[in-house]
């Protein structure tokens, strides 16, 4: 790991949970001497501020970003063609984009309708992490220590930009890879947006049965973990599942054809169907633990 | 909570998990002079001796049950009418009998073909609690703490056996309550058996996609807890599941409706849609955490 290049200017755009921890991170890190925040809610703007994780901040997008060398974007990804609009004609020329969107192709795709082609110094990224909180108040600098950040840089992306953004996210803890972009929205459609989606329909499903009530009561820990996706922000997920639609429905429908398969065997009695199933499962699951959180 | 009577010989038959944790609860709270444990695996129930958490074993039911004054089986559902025929002309005439079953009514009908009536000693019971780990290292006396467990008697049970083994589980912290089988089995399937089948399938799902390898190497904590009960023991999941088929499949097939809903207004770029249901799913679920873990 190389040291990253020290900061000026930063701006982040969208002061929440991912921006905010970037930020946090970013200057513990000592890598940055002004932070300037941007978003449409005043009062997490002035609770950022307070909390020392912007030095200033601006509601207009142009005034925000006209200093700032780096640009976070860590807005829901269905506002980036507008976020992108208006920093367009104001941003300094060699000022170096990049951002935390959950899907890429629609990031790039955002990016393609206003500058016609995606700039060299735009560097489209997404660290997979957070949690199920939302408001700069959720932020932390250890958000991203030791999880993975996925760049999608293009053909004509800068090298340099690259290097920079990865240098920035190593500093912030994290282990920093690249991908298609395509590649990226299918991986993550099955790891994480899907989930989202079955967790939503689950708890959704549960509030309309006449046993709601004692459903809920007699819930327990397994539950509670199942569910925790389903505490996520919703207009975030609204804009994540409709940008990344090609991917989730095409899991989402093998999914389904298996769980019918499922559903088959159960009705049928068939219990070493559904052992196999259980076992393979488990398996893969007990892997991907003991790889990743041991 | 009134106080329990002490018990001089208690019988665990299936020292895993949670017939471990009950056996421990029990005598961490002084009521019990002698432990005696039965199952399948001597392995286990040598680790159980070793442990503490019995005082000797048996691998016989008939020799296990003769001397006991309580017997809680805690093996898989699909074992118990092989349980109960085998402890029903051992055991003492006032012996008292409960389980730890996570299906209700499928225990009430193997009691019943074993002893034609269920017996009036015999209190069905299931603990909602439990970690997706098995076999008696995984046992700890505090599980149930704070832990509901739902008695499900019947007209014939008697009240003094239903006293006892209530204030058995108040003594291991639990708090109990009682229900109809067959109303327990519908809160259950909602509650815990659905969302361990949808989680077995997703994982097994992810395992055949071809991304395979990257969808584990990007998935994060959301992912993990989401799939945690992927984790659980596969044998008795496959047992839950059949014995209590008919509720599963009513919640399963009222799931898949609202899933393939959601699938349509995602086609259909229904944004407002997806949103309507993830804002109902969030607020149920932060509700849900807010009464029970706050």
């Amino acid at each position: 790991m190389k040291t990253a290049k020290k900061i000026e200017h930063l701006c982040i755009i969208g002061v929440g949970l991912i921006g905010g921890s970037f930020a946090r991170a970013i200057r513990q890190a000592g890598l940055v001497n002004h932070i300037t925040g941007c978003g449409r809610n005043i009062d997490n703007l002035q609770t950022a501020l307070s909390l020392g994780v912007i030095d200033d901040y601006s509601q207009d997008v142009k005034q925000a970003v006209k200093d700032a060398d780096v640009i976070f974007i860590a807005t829901p990804v269905g506002s980036f063609q507008s976020v992108l609009s208006q920093l367009k004609d104001a941003i300094k020329k060699d000022a170096i984009i990049t951002d935390g969107g959950s899907t890429k192709s629609s990031v790039i795709e955002a990016a393609e309708a206003v500058f016609n082609e995606v700039p060299e110094n735009f560097v489209p990224g997404h660290p997979i992490a957070g949690t199920e909180n939302s408001g700069v108040e959720a932020s932390f600098a250890t958000l991203y220590h030791e999880h993975r950040v996925i760049l999608t840089p293009l053909k004509q992306t800068n090298p340099e930009a690259i290097d920079m953004v990865t240098r920035l996210w190593e500093s912030a803890g994290a282990q920093v890879i690249t991908m298609d972009a395509h590649h990226h929205d299918l991986v993550l459609a099955a790891t994480s947006h899907l989930p989202h989606l079955l967790a939503f329909s689950l708890v959704n499903t549960l509030t309309t049965l006449d046993e709601k009530q004692e459903i809920f009561e007699n819930a327990a820990g397994g539950f509670r973990d199942f569910t925790r996706i389903a505490s996520s922000d919703p207009s975030m997920w609204q804009d994540i599942c409709l940008a990344n639609k090609d991917a989730l429905l095409e899991h989402l429908d093998h999914f389904s054809a298996d769980l019918n398969q499922l559903r088959f065997a159960l009705k049928q009695g068939d219990g070493d169907f559904l052992k196999e199933i259980f076992i393979r499962a488990k398996k893969s699951r007990d892997d991907f633990v003991a790889r990743k959180f041991d």
